[in-house]
């Protein structure tokens, strides 16, 4: 199978036993992955960056929470208004956004 | 903050909407992560090896899909059985397991 070049993974507060509930999802979490798939299609980048939606990362006062691998690169606090930015500087840029790094 | 060294990833079908279908569920992979987290702790790996609940990878057909970064390693037909045996070589002995991989 074909690895994506960037995988990113977006906290929206899901429980291994279905239901949701914690802070990430409280804080348009939801809209933050939404946004990502969104940006991902218009850039025409499907297969190489794919985007998951994640239970807690055990981060929650600093939620949202998106992390970037392989690379590692951890972000917090990200707004559905960020995701633009981390597109356009870090997945296409090769330059993680430094202001919302963790 | 200190990153994991393998950060494990285990679909658990959780979707954004806060419901969980799909198939990994339905194959007992909330018991794989589970395992992990119970692995984890027995061998006192806490801090160095994260492991977190996702949804849908988009490998249906090969799952419960349990992928580790930053290796970008992917497993297929996982079963809880088989979390000890990715914990011993991968994980500790930093051999993917050959048999499980997609």
């Amino acid at each position: 199978m074909n690895r994506p070049k960037h995988h990113i993974f977006v906290c929206t507060s899901s429980r291994i036993n279905g239901t949701q509930r914690g802070f990430c999802c409280t804080k348009d979490s939801a809209a933050v992955a939404r946004r990502f798939q969104e940006e991902i299609e218009e850039r025409a980048l499907e297969g190489e960056v794919t985007v998951t939606n994640t239970g807690c990362f055990g981060l929650c006062e600093k939620g949202p929470v998106v992390v970037v691998y392989p690379e590692g690169v951890w972000y917090g606090n990200v707004t559905p208004e960020d995701v633009e930015t981390i597109m356009e500087q870090h997945i296409e840029g090769d330059e993680p956004v430094q202001s919302l790094m963790i």
